[in-house]
């Protein structure tokens, strides 16, 4: 494979500068900030036909699809998105938004914060509230989640106040919320201060005079960062992974090929990480992967805090927020990292270094049998590609793993860490939906929701979205007179739709090539879902949580593949205000009988965890974990892993623990016979 | 801590062959056949007392409980179970289990296969089955789960018949189930013949002429064995792994200390591994976890398949079926192992070697915050102590392994490989309730349940079982107009009873110390569950596989701790005919009024796995992974973890990947601010 650039791959830094170029001429005498430049991932239909001749006839040349940027920019304050093609250096399609909200600036943001701090009121006020001397306020401003007491086409802000008790930047001042919130309007000037809730059927007033703050609560034992802390334990001795020939990896630019697998990484700046094309002995598994939005909604009731809905995806973008792997040694190893792009306000390409890494973990046992007629034992080893990410939004942590295993399964993994989100309560306070944490600080009960694209090709583009359940068979007085026989139901779905999950029924997702049958077992190919079982949005259907997220509301869905169609709470979240999602693009288009079966199909899995903060999560959160599966279920003829490196005895010795040569005494129910002398004998 | 033995440590060469002494000496003249000789675990109360001067006054000299030894035997053919007090040197307790069986005795299975082998009847048959000459047959005696159709006070046996078509006795009989099977008496007469069904509304009928095997189910393609299958891959570069100073454990005896944790491993014929007075900083947490009991029930309703139901634990003995870990690298890194000790008939006891390994892995991130203020991260990686085991039950494997992390959680895993337990199906034929897997090769749908057995002791050994939901809030114009609010309910368990998982409401089991509240939550400590979301037992209740389990109709299970009350399938499983686990516990005792608010409580948790086997399954099984964790909750004050080793990055770049000297143009709506000249600056 040479260096041309593949369709999948990722707008170069020369790439962005020319969409941005074109973009400029476009629009002269205008001022441009350049919120994303993005590659726009190809049509589907162009790129199955690069696809199959890339992978079928590899040495023809082909035709790239067209290589298009897509532009989001502020082009004279309004939000515009352009397509523009690269080849041709020409804008083939111009959308203006207005009214809605691209994703979070940062730098305004840093606007909206140091307004805030200056703001006459709001100096006023924190003087007022009698701070500790050694005291240095910290405001942190979060988007504004709809809530219906404001109109949304205007960019809000929320401000959430802390404090720092050290001089140190990195003492951590969730440990310290104040009473304090703002609202801070687009053209920066503070609209309200409330004073927040203070009891449980309290909600925030607009404020005047707030109280003093409780001096009480100023106490130890808060810091997590090691120059705040006491020395760590020593009593974790080192452990090192040495891989003396490498990686079984080869990567060549963005394509990854490892044990069979064969897959690209992309990276965007909402997504993140991406993967596409991905295959298994060269047949066709999964288009493309991709964590296609979260939504982090707070159950406390009491305004304002119903504002506190994040989309991290929509909202933040997973790409710009994405860390640098390489800096504190994340991972282990032999490390393949891969940059991103991304482009500055100004339209300047900037580099995000290490947002991806790639590298091999050992997970023990991959399979193994022991033969106890002749005590011989084979045992494979489980070797695993580990695709990381980590993103921080704010507060949180949360680390994106796929694995990929030698038995051709693909597991996601996310984690949760990072610190809880605070709220002040007073010291001998409670309230029901949250946990105190240190003394004034409330850690509100709220949910991690994600959801999983999953845009399958498993053995090619038409695909089917089976329900299978096992259930028992009718008591009855003849096939089934001993009452243990079990059999399955499988539901194929027809149309678009929203699923959920069942364990007490074993409910299977499949998702199934009905035009390929695995000629051994005589059933469509295909790969199954290991879902995560998860509480979904436990908002009120009517509240802005539910109306803005719709993904949240059932654990499976499946639409039909439409290009572009990636983000199952909308295109933008940024104060939405709902009925843009994956369950309105349903409702709308139902009577378009838009079938499912036999179609190229997208399974979208929202997963996740109800999240009532403990102890233990406090100061910075030990990770919790949600895995999703995906294996395969009669795609392959037998054990995809069976010639993987393995190791067998040949000592002879049978592997029950009773020695060959103990002293046989005869069975009391009976004496041992003599071998038979002619008989078809056993080993 | 000096050499002397420790109540929980298993029974010693010498204290079995004492026991041993014991009770021959009880018997003079008598024909003593052992089956178990162990130790039994001394009374609670008595543990109890040890273990509180062994934790708080270790230097004061403690009496230790008396020493026990439990003993199966056969006298003159009469199985009985006695105690014998080591130290008084004296049978304690004596009593006969008439037309009760001991588990499985390998020799008896053995002759059992040469009988049926030798049997002419048999022989007759196998040679009108016309088989090709290089075939081999071989008979897999297997229990016979009670179906109703014989009387289980006598011992009988199935005999499954397969071929192998290869001279290597690694050769893979699975591959070619024979149409017959055969029942065998205790002494060792065929009984009967079958033909084995062919159809799916087919049942075995009594065989005296079995049709010739139909040649061309003679494929390729079915082996495992390294000797048997193509050179593997050598894609797979190497992955070493070492700890240059040497484990973070420290092990003294059975004794483990491990990175705050400490708790004793124990061994014994039927669990295999057992942990022990489990503390985390010297607090208690647990005083007893094992894997209780499995059932792998077949969900094929064709008689004679209902007798396929196999209790491991009880009819085998995941001791006695443990492997030698040392061979074959089961396990990487600085390994432990421990021996256990069984005891042959005879009575001499024999060590089984490295049945237990203890190791540590690396498994990521265990937390990380990076404070976008300052761009500095601070990030912990994650060290885990794995204890593992390995049981190989005739065609299956099981891994069992117990992780302890450093954020005081515990997880237990149960990977299920090894071989399907396979059955003859005609070439074209097909049943509702199997897979075929090869040509002529059926593997029939089953089940594997696994119960968890858990004995808290959370700061102390009255604990109560509670179960929390999370709940949507009713919308209201009140406190939650806007309709997010939630909040949980929480019901502790007042009385022994079954109960199941839904995660739909978030679920959540904890297991609190209602007694000890945490200071800054102030709420009960404890330990909570997270459950492996399984189906359940299908078999209808009136079922024998139902009847003779019992654990499997409830995910979680809570009942008062008796001394010895281990098997919540019944002490005997073998040929069992059911009414004596734990529904049946509950049920005979429930009149008592048996609280268990506030008391010494046992949690089961039964999980496993419908298995309808696929393709990939075949010839050996990846694993296939079953997950079940204990973490505390609101037990410690903050994160256990917070002291581990960590890094911290000192580059002061902001994290988010726009560098600091980018060129900042003004946003749409704003010109920024100068800084004001008094406030209170944020970092």
């Amino acid at each position: 494979m040479d260096a041309q650039r593949h369709p999948f791959d990722p707008l170069s830094a020369e790439e962005v500068q020319m969409a941005v170029a074109i973009t400029r001429r476009a629009f002269p005498d205008k001022t441009c900030l350049f919120r994303v430049v993005t590659l726009l991932e190809p049509l589907k239909k162009d790129m199955i036909a690069f696809l199959n001749l890339e992978h079928d006839s590899p040495n023809i040349s082909r035709q790239q699809p067209p290589r298009v940027a897509m532009v989001q920019a502020h082009v004279e304050n309004e939000l515009r998105e352009m397509h523009v093609d690269l080849d041709q250096q020409t804008i083939v399609s111009d959308t203006a938004h207005p009214g809605r909200h691209a994703h979070i600036d940062p730098e305004f943001m840093k606007s909206v914060e140091l307004s805030c701090l200056a703001d006459p009121g709001v100096q006023r006020q924190v003087k007022e509230l009698n701070l500790p001397e050694e005291a240095t306020v910290v405001v942190e401003p979060w988007t504004y989640g709809t809530d219906g007491m404001n109109d949304m086409s205007e960019r809000l802000t929320m401000c959430w106040f802390y404090m720092r008790m050290s001089s140190d930047p990195d003492a951590n001042y969730y440990a310290y919320p104040l009473d304090l919130c703002a609202e801070v309007s687009s053209d920066l000037e503070v609209k309200k201060i409330y004073r927040l809730p203070s009891s449980e059927t309290d909600r925030a007033e607009v404020c005047e005079h707030p109280e003093e703050y409780d001096r009480r609560k100023v106490h130890q034992g808060s810091e997590y960062h090691p120059n705040l802390t006491p020395a760590p334990r020593t009593t974790t001795k080192p452990y090192h992974i040495s891989q003396p020939k490498g990686p079984s990896f080869s990567i060549q630019g963005n394509l990854i090929i490892w044990e069979k697998w064969t897959f690209r990484v992309g990276f965007n700046y909402r997504e993140g990480m991406t993967l596409h094309d991905i295959r298994f002995s060269n047949r066709s598994l999964f288009y493309r992967l991709s964590l296609a939005e979260m939504f982090v909604p707070y159950g406390d009731p009491r305004m304002p805090y119903p504002r506190k809905a994040a989309f991290d995806l929509g909202n933040d973008g997973a790409g710009i927020c994405a860390n640098n792997l390489k800096l504190g040694c994340d991972c282990l190893g032999h490390i393949k990292y891969f940059d991103g792009f991304l482009v500055t306000p100004s339209g300047l390409p900037v580099k995000t270094p290490n947002v991806i890494c790639c590298h091999e973990i050992d997970d023990g046992i991959l399979w193994k049998h022991t033969n106890t007629r002749t005590g011989n034992a084979a045992v494979a080893r489980s070797r695993v590609l580990v695709l990381q990410t980590i993103i921080t939004a704010s507060n949180y942590e949360y680390i994106f793993l796929f694995y990929f295993g030698q038995d051709a399964s693909i597991h996601y993994e996310v984690r949760a860490t990072g610190i809880l989100s605070t709220a002040p309560i007073s010291l001998s306070g409670s309230v029901p939906y949250g946990t105190t944490v240190a003394p004034g600080v409330l850690a509100p009960y709220h949910q991690h929701l994600f959801c999983l694209r999953i845009n399958p090709a498993v053995d090619g583009y038409r695909n089917t979205l089976v329900v299978e359940e096992s259930r028992a068979m009718p008591l009855d007085t003849g096939i089934n007179s001993f009452g243990v026989g079990y059999n399955t139901t499988s539901t194929p779905v027809l149309n678009e739709t929203g699923l959920d999950l069942d364990h007490t029924t074993h409910r299977t997702f499949k998702i199934l090539n009905e035009s390929v049958v695995n000629p051994t077992t005589r059933t469509p190919v295909g790969y199954k879902l290991l879902p995560c079982y998860s509480q979904l949005l436990l908002a009120h259907p009517t509240s802005y949580h539910a109306r803005r997220s719709e993904f949240g509301k059932h654990a499976v869905w499946v639409t039909r593949y439409h290009d572009g169609e990636l983000y199952p709470a909308g295109k933008f979240t940024m104060q939405s205000e709902g009925g843009e999602g994956i369950a309105s693009w349903i409702e709308n288009r139902k009577e378009e009988g838009r079938g499912v079966r036999g179609e190229d199909i997208v399974v979208w899995h929202t997963f996740g965890s109800t999240h009532n903060p403990r102890a233990e999560d406090w100061p910075v959160m030990p990770c919790e974990k949600m895995v999703v599966g995906l294996k395969p279920v009669n795609f392959f003829e037998r054990n995809p892993g069976l010639d993987v490196t393995r190791k067998s005895r040949q000592d002879g010795k049978a592997v029950t623990s009773l020695p060959a040569n103990r002293n046989r005494r005869p069975h009391p129910h009976t004496q041992p016979l003599p071998l038979p002398p002619s008989s078809q004998t056993p080993s």
